[in-house]
């Protein structure tokens, strides 16, 4: 697998297994200077955790980080920095049964088709738990950009068929319930979903929503390297989200030129401004200084304890169902994941795009 | 602007503006001993020419493609394949007018914040001329993939509020109309309602969606390079795609995990399949040997000549309508796009995963 | 073939054959508002241009350069420069000979190996004429480095067994004589030499150095970025070289601690300076701000009118003497290939190192 | 830094300090189904490993490697392996005294003013602990590349004056002396040069050659990615290292064509054969099967016991002698360092070139 490095600039590369010494990242390109702690990543892996709620597995896993280079005296020192979280609550035997056959909805046997074989327990590389790399990654990231100005801030859209009021929104309110959602309501309404989704054995499925404001405007590449085409890649390669939106999204489909199209105005600063914004943010793939919004679906958690129709490796037919501790959904712990893969993006598009004119090259070098 | 190559083994790059000379791409690592002739790529580029249906500009555009490098005695060799079609109908009068303001909805104001200046003639490098590129070298990729077995098909989903009905589904009709929709009575109606659209000045979006057939299991690297998040940067990378789906897609979002998977059962021939195909051929980042399903929703063409509110460079208010010959829709002209950019993402992945096992590698190198 | 694109910000892709429509070379990656016309390009070709000496092919070559995108209003725009130059002068009938038997010191055997044939025109891709895509985009990359304040020199050093005399080194000297040589009696010594080689049907060797000025210390990535290996990659991608060094280079492995080491001073106006420049400008992969020195070693040219040994296709062995019109020596022509590789990676090294620190990285942001 | 990973399909991001709490290197893009286990790895790191000799400095570096991810019952899984090696003896105090000078010939200047502060600790990441990383790397290439029937194998040429006798050349040898020379007299002649540099508080330099035998006519990429450059970019990467050639080197300056090319016969088994290797086995960029031979000039250590001119971070001239534990020579550790970025870069090179015919592709995926 050659798969396991992100962005050009700021660049990542995640390792490890659900159930091997434990899971990191190396991140290089972090430009040097920058204060940076373990307790600065230890907050993002905090949201991801498990066991927060009756609605998360209530695995203990501790997910402590530790930086095992790039920090000197308390700042990044430009050098890559390593980062691992080992894996603690490992109980193979819980896996041992799923090593013969293939569970649906999961990687199982794509795995075992393109490798030969495969790490069965947990999932191997394909589990959750690969996340961690992604959002220790994505708390420097993010640090980095609340430094240029910029915030990132993911948040729960709905779950199953229960969607947020969007008169109602609260930003407050993210951080109060444990489904990450903006609207007390809603939160509310959705628990008693999942209870009933984990009385019946099954799960639920969601909607994330980002909002990243403060990027300046001209953020992004043309053609290919489109500022919402690798947002869109950053996250549809989180593991369960099966669409990617920008601004409108799917509803630009059926609407026409004239309401789509956001007119310009000037405010009295004399700054150009939107009227709308239902282009999220970006047109022709460059950011126009207004909020990026995106959206993601995730599909159901695939592990449930419901029986199911399977197959071995060797081809019996059996029916199965999932033991073990797993969420009934996903959503609520992928939104930081959802914030770390937006922040890496914006953060890599952001240093790209300081070479786009000869005057500020001249500027930059000129005052060293 | 560093945005202009796609692909890391079958990797293309584009360039050109709408005023310029021409448009062109070069295609690096394509294989030595394809057949290829002009007339292969030309059958792609004559898909989304001008100036077919009057639901398209009636611009003259001839785009010839010419082959400069890269092929000999009929075979491409293995270096560098150059090809440029030329930019024949340029009326630059016709675009002096918007030197000066801000079309809403285009990038006009994100290049200039971005450059310092812009190439305001056709919009220059963010002109649909660009997608040129793109289809000469998805033609390439679409050829050598039906070698492999590959098929790549995509179509009109829906048009403004019209939507094919899937139960009429007809492959045969995709030719037959001029929007490329797989079902005769929607397109009719959805020509009906572009009608109305051109009445009113006004412009209509529309989905895409594109069926990939052939592709072994196992293809995609898991983590940041899943098949579907390569599908998903490669679609959202043409200009007015706002959404991008997989399989289900959205609709996983209020689903539950009994309903998403995809249950596996064993053929008479002893081959594994599944029940349904909810995930659209791609699990945990990789090709599970069933059909691809992506979807993406296209704004509506923001050049209208309807009065639209706008400013100029200098800030100052103005009230524009858009002069010159403009698509009412996208989508048509878009369709053989979607399947070029498919066409190059499958290829690409599939040449990476040639190296995914030891004894495949020793088999390869003990043939030579 | 996929190794046609060389840097990672400014970012070339060459294309061509000696026998095909042209050579071309798209630039991606320049930043916008760069003055640029065909004529700061044709200079540097002209110094390429065969027929200049009698000790270079009589080919008559007119390599006019034509730029077809990413300029408007004589300055760059940002997007894709593309440019090219079409062949003239082609005499496939002087090469049909070739086509079965392999060259001795030429790829054609390996070509045959890697892609089951080849373009037995002059060689094809692997034809010297190749390196015009480079030189031209070299000419782009000088023009920016003057602009900040780097100067790139080349010049020949030695000819077969004829070396300058570093005590007699006159810059002025270089564009004086047909060898480019920094000695004017070295010159004419060399050229005696040459029409030796010629007369007894034989080709000779040199050596190149290039001297480059003004780079501002910090520049190059530690560890596998390091700018004497992104030099030494670039210099030993061309053609004919078959050795590259830094400073003293092979001295060093002769020489101690002692006398390789340069000590640090200060200067009268307290800056900090190198007694010695041992190193040549680099040490751990960063420039130190003293003037970079590599030289690099060209084989003599490989086709010679003298009987060599060689084989068929088909495995018969023969005698063969080389037709044609062939330079008896490289290394005057490939001063300005030099000159242009080093100036491609300085600059794409310089532009790498603008996200170096989180401090400048906040001015640049904060200053838009 | 973003310069931290090396090579393309085969791919390894190293990480960490001279003393932080290790060094370590991911690799991404192992075949899976590949025996692997440390003892594998260690072999390799044991003959870079301090205090093997006189010769070598005395710290007592346990330097044990641990796999921490991508093998599963002995064998690779196609994941990211993830390898560390922990950083024991750690004298922080040692060098607290050369925090604010600089050492002649050192890189700690160019980190500061690169930047803005290093971690001086032993050097850093500038460090040559950081050649752990392509040692841990270049031993699991290597154990591929014996699976593909390729060797690699480096030697000492020459220490300081000191040069191996070419006709008592004995491969046995090399493995017999702690200089790896594969000339014993040499060896001999050698040391006893390194005990007089010793006494005069002064280091030698030397000469590092590598044989690759093994490797298919093809390999490597024309143009920018050709075998040599790799080669080159690879070596020339390791820290100490001025000069590098391929085949006759530099001597091709002064050589002409008649006695420089390599003549074709045909054997008694019909394959075609070269009579003379001046080309080092590579020629145009590719391999064309016979050994490929590379030499390298690493310069003296820097860090001599005797007094230099040096000044501070402030600006004061000083005159230093460095302190702690130096070895007198870099060559004999740095053997298994050159073989190792040999092993990384033709094993990228090698599963490169499985995509340069489209026959040889579908072969691959019709046997699937």
């Amino acid at each position: 697998m050659f798969g396991s490095t992100f962005g050009n600039i700021f660049k990542i590369t995640t390792w490890g297994e659900s159930h091997g010494a434990g899971i990191g990242v190396v991140i290089d390109g972090c430009p040097a200077g920058l204060p940076l702690c373990e307790e600065d990543i230890q907050a993002y892996l905090d949201r991801r955790k498990p066991g927060q709620s009756r609605y998360t597995t209530q695995r203990k896993e501790s997910d402590r980080v530790e930086i095992l280079s790039g920090v000197f005296e308390g700042k990044t020192t430009g050098t890559p920095i390593s980062l691992i979280v080992a894996n603690t609550d490992q109980r193979s035997h819980d896996y041992s049964e799923i090593a013969n056959y293939y569970r649906p909805g999961h990687a199982d046997r794509n795995y075992d088709v393109k490798y030969g074989f495969r790490d069965y327990r947990g999932g191997g590389r394909s589990s959750g738990r690969e996340t961690i790399g992604r959002v220790a990654a994505g708390a420097v990231a993010a640090k980095i950009l609340r430094e240029l100005g910029v915030e990132v801030c993911a948040y729960t859209l709905s779950i199953g068929p229960v969607s947020i009021n969007r008169d109602l929104f609260d930003f407050e309110e993210i951080q109060n319930n444990a489904l990450f959602m903006p609207d007390a309501a809603a939160a509310k309404e959705a628990s008693a979903y999942l209870e009933k989704c984990m009385s019946e054995k099954n799960s639920a499925g969601g909607m994330i929503e980002c909002k990243i404001t403060g990027v300046p405007a001209g953020i992004g590449e043309p053609v290919f390297e489109k500022l919402n085409a690798n947002l869109g890649k950053a996250i549809l390669s989180i593991g369960a989200v099966k669409s990617f939106e920008i601004g409108d999204g799917i509803r630009v489909a059926s609407s026409d030129g004239l309401h789509n199209n956001d007119a310009y105005r000037m405010d009295n600063e004399g700054n150009v401004w939107k009227k709308t914004n239902h282009s999220g943010g970006i047109t022709g793939g460059l950011s126009d200084g207004t909020p990026i919004i995106i959206r993601a679906a995730f599909k159901p958690t695939p592990s449930i304890a419901s029986i199911q129709e399977s197959v071995t490796r060797s081809g019996e037919e059996l029916d199965i169902s999932i033991k073990g501790r797993h969420d009934p959904i996903i959503v609520p712990r992928a939104v930081v994941v959802v914030e770390s893969m937006a922040a890496l993006t914006i953060l890599d598009s952001m240093l790209a795009s300081m070479t786009s004119r000869i005057d500020r090259i001249k500027t930059f070098f000129e005052k060293l």
